[in-house]
């Protein structure tokens, strides 16, 4: 039975790219053996990485003078290494609350420095997108969450500062076209519109790097990775591999500019079911709403067991909300066909 | 053509995992999803870590006492992790030298105390494993690495000390019968014997953990990930998945018991033909020679051009050294087939 995949992360991957890792793990570049029993340093898989690297710079347009790292550890590692790389000692940092990734990374900074929360909307269950807030001009950086995965809000525009601007953007990097020249630092975990879960991007400003004071454990500084083009150690062979894949198929379908249209129409249609379905309340406000992640919940509860089977019954997959807002999450990440919505929609139209 | 294959690492995996990796990625579970689109979270996935940890326990034969953890980051990460686990601050730690991974290791533990570095055979380019070293009763711990793949040597026996005893298994864990009670602490990249990049198996013994009085960020504490069973963050789900097939693969062979006797079978071999062969040198010390990884030269360079095109055309993969020695390394993990080792051994016959 077909499955129409809405799972908030590791998601949907384009069928074309999974065929062609499939066999990958049988025969790479056609040399009777696998892509994961080769050496990282061979010309075969340093050409995969070179690839994944350049088709970042050419998808996101980016400007001179930053660095394209493929790490791991996810972004919660990133959590880590920002501050470590970024916050000077006895420095201070601004972090904008706007859910469960934000709070983590905030967390995690407290252990390198002072943390300022400039804003957040945890009283209202981070249903929206804090805004009209100050930054301190004393912060080594501003630190923001471009979408959060959990609530379903998403930042339509970013916070003018002159401090180091420095963004998680995993679950929506790729996904829509966005002027990367206003950030420092972009970091954001492949297993949304990138890759499998096991490989981390990292978007880095060369000239931010080495100013803190603190000595970095190698695995922790970017400027060693840096040096070392992500090859410092073994890199997550598959997961770069199959991002350079994903990415490749997006820059096919037209890049960035071409998916966002898509992930619109994908967004609108089942924004306005939520909206002209009584039977339907949607949990974010609608000015922040994700275009990823669609939070929605029941009217009605007594038509939670009817809904459940519908969507079941579909072939609809991974639509069960995150336990801390109940519900339901359509995510839609790029690799998600318009159909699949569609049939999401047409099972939502059946309650009423 | 039928490959040989003698990388270092990643290296070669068994067939039959290969073909069920490849399998997996279009269709995973029978559930017409690929294992890398659904959630780590999702019942499929998550008995597949509890499957792959409960193999580990099982072909160790793990005493009570022990976590089984499958992070990501390589044993690079681990130096680091080691040290911010174990060494109290103001503390001390003595590093048993044996190469260029051993160097690595204690030049990330000089950020958090004191080395001691207790032994090293680096005057004589690391072609020996040093014996009759005494460990300060004041360190936190004593680190050492099992098996040195650059340089071709293993430690055979274990330094007996009433420290805590650190052990880098990166190359040869799954490959041998150790006793594991001996060891407080165990890291291992999965890319030599257990599976692709991107996964890290750490096993540690449970009552050694918060001792230090360190605040350790979360994704560097080995306290946090047992409490969330490798489920922090989103684990390397791949890496995690072949794992466990190899392991599994490896329990169906007979277990390291069996694997032994054939990696033993295979060292022999070739070590007799470097032993025998007047054309051939073999580089580590005869006590110490690795089953893993064997280092040899040739005794006269005007053969080089000969032997490299026999063993090329031969279907052979991966026998250059490592630039630090040169040479050749003839890595034999335990899915090579004794079968590639003749190969090899036939080839080198036909230089004399």
């Amino acid at each position: 039975m077909k499955k129409h995949n809405f799972s908030a992360g590791p998601c949907i991957l384009p069928q074309k790219v999974l065929k062609q890792a499939s066999d990958a793990i049988l025969n790479f570049n056609d040399d009777s053996l696998s892509l994961i029993e080769i050496s990282h340093r061979s010309k075969p898989f340093v050409e995969v990485m070179d690839k994944a690297v350049s088709l970042v710079k050419e998808l996101l347009g980016l400007p001179k003078g930053y660095s394209v790292l493929f790490l791991q550890g996810g972004a919660s590692m990133q959590f880590l290494m920002a501050s470590y790389n970024l916050m000077k000692i006895d420095g201070k940092a601004a972090y904008l609350d706007t859910g469960t990734w934000s709070s983590k990374a905030l967390k995690e900074a407290k252990l390198f420095g002072e943390v300022n929360v400039v804003a957040s909307s945890k009283e209202k269950g981070y249903n929206y997108i804090p805004k009209g807030y100050t930054v301190p001009s004393d912060v080594d950086y501003l630190h923001i969450t471009s979408n959060n995965t959990i609530y379903g809000t998403q930042l339509k525009g970013f916070p003018k500062t002159d401090r180091l601007l420095v963004c998680d953007m995993s679950s929506d990097i790729f996904s829509r076209q966005v002027d990367i020249a206003k950030f420092d630092l972009i970091y954001a975990g492949a297993q949304k519109n990138m890759g499998p879960a096991g490989a981390t991007l990292v978007i880095v400003k060369d000239t931010i790097l080495g100013k803190t004071g603190r000595q970095i454990p190698s695995m922790l500084d970017y400027q060693i990775h840096i040096a070392k083009e992500s090859m410092f150690n073994t890199p997550p062979v598959f997961a770069v591999y199959v991002s350079m894949l994903t990415l490749q198929w997006l820059k096919d379908l037209g890049g960035i500019a071409a998916i966002e249209k898509r992930n619109e129409e994908k967004a609108a249609l089942l924004y306005a079911e939520i909206d002209n379905n009584p039977a339907f309340v949607g949990f974010a406000a609608k000015e922040d709403r994700s275009l990823m992640n669609i939070t929605f919940t029941l009217a009605d509860q007594k038509n939670q067991e009817k809904f459940d089977k519908l969507w079941n019954d579909a072939g609809i997959n991974g639509l069960k909300g995150h336990r801390s807002v109940g519900g339901y999450r359509a995510s839609m990440y790029n690799a998600l066909p318009l159909e699949s919505v569609q049939i999401l929609v047409n099972v939502m139209k059946q309650i009423n």
